[in-house]
């Protein structure tokens, strides 16, 4: 890779200068991002397709290390033994076969889970969170908490059981170990009934936006603790004013404290294996915020994930 | 009508995909919307004359009926003996014939109001409620409550007395029957001290939007109970962060939420009789939330004047 | 539908201020518009599902007649028994299956054109073409004329058969009928060699972009007179200075005249059976030129064509 | 003023970094320019009132005086007794109310024009030539020549005689002295026809795009020479790929080098008392180029002018 | 200067409409402005050298004088003897030479000072706060309140001694009666340790953001009343919500009520002496509404100085 | 380097997904591309400092081989020993000082140059030719052939030397190996009187914009043939209508078919060493095309070396 620089409209853009490692190359490290550029799946406007490498250059204003204003570090690249972050590049996807990408997107994200302690999934549309949990099926009593505005759980919408409405749906019958999924940010007019009866038949928590400032605490709580699990994060959980880069924003969502304030609570308390950051659409906005945001919220996230150590 | 579907990006835009009908058409709704695409009495960014379409483009995210978590339907379209939305297209409107173009406002409005519940209609700039407010001259004790960073009611402005500053003020002129109005959300620097003063000596009701938070039931309440309502909407009510796309925005206005809060106190207490949605400028946002917000309010405005029932 | 206006900005938009007739309803149309909003078979930038409404309000600058400057007159909408225009909608798509999309394209167009003297598809990326060519398996001999920067008669890319770079190959496999093929306006760096050797086995022919000028009306009269032309238009043929709304631009492709002048030679010539305009992405091009040129080459077309009244 | 430099982007924008005079100021000048930001009239896409402070921004690139290879300078500020240019500022408009507007054009066109040898017009949309043209009432055979893709001499449209369609047929009426128009860049599909006829019926020389390329000269020779001459520029008799920003673009328009060539022929041949740009909308060109190159072919035109020295 | 207009578009953009005044000039007024358009010392998306020239332009929605809905007036342009404001045009820069242009900063910066009440300086990237700063050597205890999201008081960035990371390292390096700085508004990740250390070993005030709301009384407190102060305002303070228009935005950081809250009480409880507004990137934000806020904060800033009087 | 796919938007981002080499590294390439992101030499727009990631990404639509219709194949990647292309990515620039940041632009340059058959240098600014140039001042008789709208000989400009107006002109103070300068597209108002007579004076070619069509072989034979040449290309030497992203736009330049027609006439008559690409601003032009022109230039270019083989 060329010698890295500080000002991030320069150089190759790999995630946080990370050198590149092939999903299924001959390395380790602490944190390993792969994208997914796929959006084929949303029913709106597209544009994930475009966040991986958005992602990627938004990451080159946040390289760690960070220090707070007293001079505490968090994620030092010289602290471990492993590197702390290698770019495994994007999935290489085939063009409009959706059977096809979804194997090729779970055989990659096996092949980078094997390489690190936690990876960082870029996508996409939040379809891809049904290939990328399969990934995880040899993890016991797995848990999902999902950020978002939408539920994802309806069985079939405009005529498909793959679209980005249905992820968690098709991940929970193809996975017997997915025990439990928490939705958090909920919100909008056209929730589908049948899905909700489900999932709440199956025992997942379903919480309204509304229901989150000054309960994060509790929200946090309610799973049990040191539980497993994956979380994935749809952009429009966030309110369109501070990431309106989104294909399908609802208005009243989370602001970037209030989600970081539930991040770090759960990790504290659990052991966050993956993450997913889904259905940013970096060409909706031409002001560059949401991807920065985005970016932040991932390197905020691993901030705390590597404190918290387990 | 081309065959419903659910993507909102395909078909014949008509409002939630409803059927056409001509303001003086051989038809009944519950709810009609017409047009208004005229923006030349506006003094600053123009681009209201876009709003219409965009509105309906955006309507297309929000096809009732709309259900939440529990499974509770509002806007169920089955359940009424009328259809539940006719679209009656937009009032032909002349160039640049301010007058002309009111008469015919007024005429399409009346025509609108006469075959359904409620009319919604879609400006515009604001000067457009000005011939809106006439055809509802039969109405007895009209109220009308508006949210607004801007009175509205100023006399003469530039040089005419037809601005969108002075439809409020034209309105009283002409209409005995409009007893009230209550402007909600008023900030800025630019007041107009002659129209403050001749709008609080008729008795108007003037609330700054610093005073809204945490008082919402109390500015409610202020009207007396079932009162016969004229809402109208200006877009720049809204803070700029959430509706970017207004000619004229003002920081620190309404949030979604706390617009919905004071729309619904409205609705339950009083008789929503007409809406206007005003000074949106798809133009101006290129994120397209300004319209996805639009008309999210307008749709949820709308199931609670159906729950309300009267 | 709502009274027609001569404002373009105003009113429901329909093609052409068109009346609305469903694929298979009951009605006749001299010429009729079909959209199909699907976009997910091309390899980069996505929004060609945009197109189709894009196109509906361009077309609102170019509703006919038309007349020249000596008071000639074209597409009088009363000089037939027929409606000049009715659009049919959009073609109601599932997401993300597209073999089902593929199904339900080729049934519409069917209905579609069963109704009228000729079809205008909106695409769209350019795979619609082969759906949309299955509709046209009853038509002796044949012939499809392709404006196009690229030759999409690819075999498999990307690992698909079905992308927009192979939807002339598909067709010529699935219909013995269609017996000729003449691309015009080749060019870039990237040829399919492959694909040019299988298209040249075939007797098609492939003409470069550069060859174009000055060799209209030889172009024009290597097809045999009054052979019966199916017209595809992708975007990318324009230079993407005067059309840069689309997914994959390369450089010094047609101007609006030099295409008119090759388009108004076959319409002389042959019989245009149906025109796909497809590739136009209007989110690419925020000035909004890119679909008011394509919606006057359809207008000026379909005159050319009235006008050959055969 | 503040201290001129050389950066584009850098101090208060006055035209060419010219003096301010009020429109009836103490002040005499060779060149001096006036605002008209006045867009109510047009019928499509507004944003013409904005064209007069960008014209002054993009004066900047373009500041005289102006050299060739050889050193041959043109336009220079040191060689008259007069100032070069005085920026006149911008016509205080009403809002609204277009019989005040077009009195105010009027008056302060005829106070400039009384205090320069060449004023410049910044529209605007095209209906201002007809006030404007009024202040040239005193003109003995006045001819207009008009760059245009549209004839701009209906008499009635949309229900108004004052729109952007019909300036050059009120200023007939207005004006006895108006002798003759050439309007030079015609194109398109919606001709009107009573229009064409009227204006011919008068003597105009309509002249098509299409007859423009290869026949300059002969066009220019049309008219006996030394003919006092009002020149009208509309934006959109430019190419769009060239001028993408303005209101009604139609392709095929003239080159800058096209436009340039005829514009030095009439002066070169003919007196040019005042020149109009109009039509310019420089929202809907985010590149900047359509006002750059609308301020540099005034810069050249008058470079011509002075040259011509008649 | 042109005869004043209320249109915002209308007219030569100079602040607020004020006369101009060069800056060495002889003239007196309450206000003056200064733009330095200057952006060469940023590291990350340029765009602050079109912030002076866009703040005259959104200045133009808030000329004085002002007035609440109870007729109170402030900001009385009648009020004073001096012209309450002079737009003193923008310092006439080099390219490139960043230390000829710290000079030319500082020189202009001084002569402006001499004139007026209180400047204000319209940057530029945060680097020119170092020369403006300079300009002030002569101010006996001289105190700087900074909102930023970044400290800028670091060494060496970059290379660079100079950069817009360095401004108040450099200031305080130079100026022995620089005696305190106060930052409001710190957040992000990365803190520069050795900065933060060196600006408490100097006393300094460091208050991040997340400390801010609730407690603006307390910190505008802590300053020992009646202080001279050199109020530093870096755009990106702001939340990017309400101002994405900047080089660098960091989530979660002032609204404008939060902001103008502890300019009150800066204002009524001290002297300012002058006001720099840098770092805002007119070209990051199409909504035009970073400007506007920006443009509304400098004014109502002036209305609370005026007021307070002192 | 992850897995290549043909998906232009997948995948790290290298240049026509090269393996990366360090400028230093262990590595040779038959091409290698190091970026130089600095524009703060530009005196208007900037924003070509973000042209080499945007040509990289640009580059994934043209990744060679590529192949004629015929089958004919350039640039083979497997036809060589060493590989066809490194990326040496960006040189690691200083902010904001210039004389730093020349030596280090002298010093990588000089580093690629030395482990390739021909670098290819995307700026960047035009003012980086100079330091590039002398990486080159080891070459016995250089030529440098300029497709540019600007002579860019100029002395000093706004108080500096090191401009984009001036790169040539310290060039050839500093090497005397720099025997000739062939400056191609020459157009605009403001030349440089005192640049163009120095330039003749040292001998070097002139050749206008409006001279170079249908000129294009005696202009190539007016170099004696075989020298040794640095190709540097000028983003504006470009019509803006097919290239808006530059800084300084100039109407009627080249197209991309006549760059190309006398590109490859120079690559076949001379030997190229080195070419630089430059003032691309992608953020100017939001349609891509831009960038996309750009690199299928540069590719087009390389084929036309490798084909030559000299």
């Amino acid at each position: 890779m060329t010698t890295p620089t500080h000002l991030p409209y320069s150089g190759i853009a790999t995630f946080a200068r990370a050198p590149i490692g092939q999903p299924d190359g001959d390395w380790r490290a602490t944190f390993a991002v792969l994208g997914i550029p796929f959006d084929i799946a949303l029913g709106f406007r597209p544009g994930a397709r475009f966040a991986p490498r958005a992602l990627r250059e938004a990451s080159l204003r946040y390289v760690p290390p960070f220090s707070d204003l007293n001079g505490k570090v968090w994620l030092d690249p010289a602290s471990g033994s492993d590197p702390l972050f290698v770019d495994a590049g994007d999935v290489m996807l085939p063009s409009l076969e959706p059977e096809l990408a979804r194997k090729r997107i779970t055989a990659a994200a096996r092949q980078v889970k094997a390489r690190c302690r936690l990876p960082v999934f870029l996508g996409g549309d939040h379809s891809v969170s049904f290939p990328l949990l399969r990934a995880f099926h040899d993890i016991p009593e797995l848990h999902v908490v999902q950020l978002d505005a939408h539920l994802d759980f309806t069985d079939v919408r405009n005529d498909t059981k793959y679209s980005n409405s249905s992820p968690f749906r098709r991940a929970c019958e193809a996975l017997p170990n997915l025990v439990h999924i928490t939705t958090i940010g909920l919100r909008g007019l056209r929730h589908d009934p049948e899905a909700a009866q489900a999932a709440r038949a199956r025992g997942h928590t379903l919480i309204a936006m509304e229901d989150v400032a000054g309960r994060v605490e509790k929200i946090v709580a309610a799973l049990p603790a040191y539980r497993n699990v994956y979380l994935s994060i749809d952009a429009d959980a966030f309110d369109p004013a501070v990431l309106p880069g989104t294909s399908s924003p609802e208005p009243d969502g989370f602001s970037y404290a209030l989600a970081m304030q539930l991040i770090r609570g759960l990790v504290r308390r659990h052991s966050i294996l993956a993450i997913d950051l889904v259905e940013l659409a970096p060409n909706l906005d031409q002001t560059g915020r949401s991807e920065l945001l985005a970016a932040r919220l991932i390197m905020e996230t691993l901030s705390e994930v590597h404190d918290a150590g387990h």
